[in-house]
């Protein structure tokens, strides 16, 4: 009726309650009555919350200070697209969690939500602009007001951090305290589950140890990339070898040694445990496989969504770390770095977690160090391989059971 | 306690308390009581409310459609930045309105605020992005519950409309009623009341004609200004008269009566009068004789921050349009246009704000076409004119008055 | 030679090379003396070309203007992103032409393609706030050595917009004359052979129209969705005929009825074709019903990446309106709208053009009022229906040919 | 006549060539043919240039990558804006150094200018997005080509640093070489040159410590501020030595302490001086004080513009570490970081380079160490101190010599 630009599809949203009509016929009445005056805009989005929750510190100690309310609104505004980035990823990790995501018509899903997550942190970095806007002595006024409540002293901060998957031992101390101490009971409590729940980045691994093509009996992709490889290179020694001498040689061959200890460490189970153990890696070696796997052949018909989901991940690890740079260059204008006059300054603990121990996805990342001329890739008869342009679907009551867990 | 990256000026912090000892001696022992453990990142921010105001229709009504949330926090978002703006926008207004602006120390304030608000815009565009995320069919699955809620049916950007100067006979009628209708009583009592302060236009255009050498029996600035422009038309014509007749001769000639037309309407206090009557300009006579005056001479010392002013207030009028288009744009995506099928369409609503009918320093951007040859300019001789290179200052009491209204 | 941060490849450099060696042996020597000093940054851009490119009239003119710099590299930055754009289309479009869009392997390319010009667009649009920069005065100073040169004469902008699709049928006359008039003999040549050309729509048109489940002898899509959706029309008026008279059971008669004529347009191809012939519509109805077929079964495999493509032809759409739009807020900034003047307004002329009449994929957003609840969309078992989750590959042959059209 | 949207004032156009009649009749009747037919937008921008320069290496080996397009014409992008970059910094620096930056009319200019390469470095940073639609396996196909082309190996960038004031004493080594050594003759003796030019950073000190209210016989701002902040420091020591002893007590005066002795550095010279030569400090002592006095009295009217200026350069320092870093995680993206198997990686030299040591304005930055409670600051009487709103001028007939060298 109302002619609101939105919502013109009154009578299909009553002819769908109506297919349900004995569950709940109360809830659709109330609908009715919502549609003439009804549901209001203010009410849904709880705007008596959202816009009345600004309150100056300033302003308690009779002090107003006019710039005090943007720094409350934009960190609050941070905080609502945290709870959307953590609503998402929970969305995610329950698919993965749950099986679901073995029926690959989950995909899209865990796709879009990801990049969603990805869109998300880019507006934050746009974000920073705003704050920008106040300078360090508009800061100066009323930054006393704050003690203790550290700027970015944020819960939902952290529990994405841990359900995306940063280690916790990897953590830099801060003011010398576990991460946790710095919050209250409750929110250690929260804390403490996150890390003991499956990461993002442990169901991603989970997902590719699964890739189809591993299996050694079957198509064994990781025995035959290793052949192909290392008699690749040996054809390459072999004509270098029959050069005749010249510095140029010599720097091929040397190159070449430097190529096949790259792929001897590849190809090295041990190895690659011990860069896990020490968190130079983070994958396991299946799922490094897997991952590799779905890089050579992400133009299959089962891969391409695999791969857009792999750079997803990246992405998410990149605007990660940029936001925490821009967080830094925030910091350095807003207090300064303490210019060498000594003092624990958070400049410098921010400055310590724009690292790559911070990166979760690092192996990503680094398989760009394992690439190979297209020759080499183990080669894909489509007649014979039908595993990679035919998808796992179930049944359809194993997939309306999915429905029911979005 | 200590080591927060921001907070680290407590000593200061207790010394600026210390001065106003007798006053607040209990809050200060409250803020060192808060220093030990004291003011905590979430409670400031009221987390409480903020993050926990997210509440689905689709998940009251026994079918919770994930993407709902996106759509809620979205618009609480919007709404934020809206609280924001209208912050900014009023604290500007009372500049002007109490007369501080006539000290022009605080005019760096006065271009600070609009020009944070030009970039909370420019995020506001940004933001569209991350709605975008959701396709039409993820709409389709929970837009039956919020009924007639109508997506951007938001009292803060009416009010943010009107206190800019949006002129509400202007106002395109949604659904054939008047816009304050589609509000409760409450909220159209704010929109009524917002329309009786007085807009920044209004104030802007007071200020604008104060502008200093707009005096008749001072600089003179409009009257100089006449008699240079005509007589250098005069001697244009003169110069194109001496040409041999050619086709060439006929369009210049039929060009500079043209151009002679065009200024023979700027100064025509009669024409602009009738065209403010219409709504087709929104300046007063004089106002734009300043607006053009600060145009002309914007690197004189005392013009070159009104002038960032000027430029300011037309980014704002740009932005809130590309923001209405922009939701157009997505609305046409999430609900289709109607196709020619009939019906009362929010799309075609929607089309028609994007007009120049809302822009409200539209006289601003038609000054482009009264600009003339730096020859043309009445010359200015600092030596003698230094009212362009000295600014109005108040005396301290006057000034400090004026610190507190911040 | 060594340490370049990006190329450390070499060796597999060579080793690529010698597989080819018999063709290509000179080539490979010349790689080889490359690496010793060998190709320069500065020379593999032709930075000569690119840098010294920049001649302001203004200079020549004995009158130099320092922001006509800024106008003249906003201008070729623009032209230099379009070329990529003709690029990435016309590798696309070539895809689709030589049918290796059969192989579905082809759809990750395709896919990747047209999601980069949507990025590259959003980029031009973010490039409008550095020519906003540039004041109407500081554009003032050298428009008139300009002469007729439009700013946006834009051979590769026309080319772009035949290529993918803008009707020039719809085009609005500029300075009533056909827009191929405004441009030179070998420019309009290039013009009239890109409208002679398959356009990306109508590519995309004839895919869609191959997509898998239409075949009326198979699983019959459209014959089931009609029946369908019509007797769930049926249901409901069966339902609302039983409630006891009231005005709400009438208003809710009324919406069946404009649903059920919406629904009735939807289903008549006469119609349709109708509509297309005045431009309302552009997509064949066959190929709307593929599209409609891929929105629905979005989720199974074969349908994911056609649903992203289908989204991202719409993001192109809205990009370049949005484009057009930001041109438009700028011109006005910067000429002016000539304010009720008379005379052939530039503003007025590109007004105009941010249109629906210019949107290409129109029906693709339009789909968005046909959209029905999930229970009616005919059910699939993926048991019965391969062809959802089994993506038709070529052999390799053919693939690797289709390589080679890369 | 033509219509065109932009360069409707022809007829000025020709009065204002009448007014130099004698010097350029010619150059006139070449107008008036250009506006026939006449100057062409693509000749303008000599696009035959522009879009004509991108030549695949990997076309030229016989083995065309679809990808290297977007590789070399975003490259040349970067080039272009690094080019307008360049020429609004030497028009920048032409100002300070022929000092014209004494007539205050010039700092319009000089704002504006270094606002715009605030902008241009913002798109800058949107521009990656456009590269990283590229995925690691797409760069692997044509890198080999590229050999030692070093992706941002920009003799454009490093003038630019050079010109900003990146000093070259810092420069992190690359390749275990100069930073000159990896160019050319001809661009090394540019870069030479670049070195010995007086840098932004310098002409920014050279006018910070002309500011007005520094003599030591007039307003002696730094006296008194030294005064004012040991004088408080003073009564808050006394203040704290009055309370009973507690804990608080002790943290308390621990606090002031450090305070002081902030404040101590702050006023010694040599310490500062010591600073300034280990590079730690850039700005004289003189400079120092300028800029803390802008800072303090920033609403002033004459402050105002320069205070805006000073945040600009945060900006510039800002965002091109921010440039920096964005590179870092794309190199990192494209090609690995070797994975701890040795190597030198331009990944590992890169990271390197994101250092405050790069920073050039660092100390700005580092003033908000310094800032103190308003009560502290040196009170200034308008009636008293004129000079804070009085701006210099010169007369005309300087100025207009000013005018010309635009």
């Amino acid at each position: 009726m109302s002619g609101c630009p939105y919502f013109q599809r009154k009578f299909v949203s009553n002819s769908k309650q109506h297919l349900k009509e004995d569950e709940n016929d109360d809830s659709q009445t109330g609908i009715n009555k919502a549609s003439k005056g009804g549901l209001i805009y203010g009410d849904y989005l709880q705007l008596d919350k959202i816009v009345t929750s600004q309150v100056l510190q300033s302003e308690l100690k009779g002090n107003k200070i006019h710039d005090e309310h943007l720094f409350i609104v934009t960190h609050q505004a941070y905080e609502l697209w945290f709870k959307q980035v953590l609503w998402e990823l929970d969305s995610v990790r329950e698919i993965f969690t749950s099986g679901h995501v073995r029926d690959e018509r989950n995909m899209l899903k865990v796709n879009t939500r990801i990049h969603r997550i990805v869109i998300i942190f880019r507006l934050l970095l746009d974000q920073f602009a705003v704050l920008e806007t106040m300078t360090a002595l508009d800061f100066y006024d009323f930054r006393e007001y704050l003690s203790s409540a550290s700027g970015f002293q944020s819960l939902q901060f952290r529990l994405l951090e841990n359900k995306i998957g940063v280690p916790h031992s990897q953590r830099v101390p801060y003011n010398r305290r576990h991460y946790r101490d710095n919050f209250g009971d409750q929110e250690s409590e929260l804390l403490l589950h996150s890390e003991q729940e499956p990461t993002l980045l442990q169901l991603v691994e989970q997902w590719l140890e699964r890739t189809p093509g591993l299996e050694e009996d079957g198509f064994n992709f990781w025995g035959k990339l290793e052949t192909n490889i290392f008699e690749g290179l040996g054809r390459e020694k072999e004509k270098i070898e029959q050069k005749p001498a010249s510095e140029m040689k010599e720097e091929m061959m040397a190159e070449l040694i430097k190529q096949r200890d790259i792929f001897l460490s590849l190809f090295d189970e041990k190895r690659h445990n011990h860069l896990v153990s020490t968190g130079q890696r983070r994958l396991s070696y299946k799922a490094l496989q897997g991952a590799l796997m779905i890089y050579f052949y992400r133009e299959e018909p089962r891969f391409q969504v695999p791969f857009q989901l792999l750079t997803s991940l990246m992405d998410i690890d990149t605007l990660m770390t940029k936001w925490r740079y821009n967080h830094v260059c925030m910091v350095h204008r807003m207090i300064g770095s303490k210019d060498g006059t000594g003092g624990s300054s958070g400049y410098q603990y921010l400055r310590s977690t724009v690292s790559d121990r911070y990166k979760v996805f690092v192996d990503l990342f680094n398989l760009a160090t394992f690439l190979v001329p297209r020759e080499w890739v183990p080669k894909l008869d489509p007649s014979e391989h039908t595993f990679l342009y035919m998808a796992e679907c179930c049944d359809s009551s194993y997939c309306s059971s999915s429905d029911d867990s979005d």
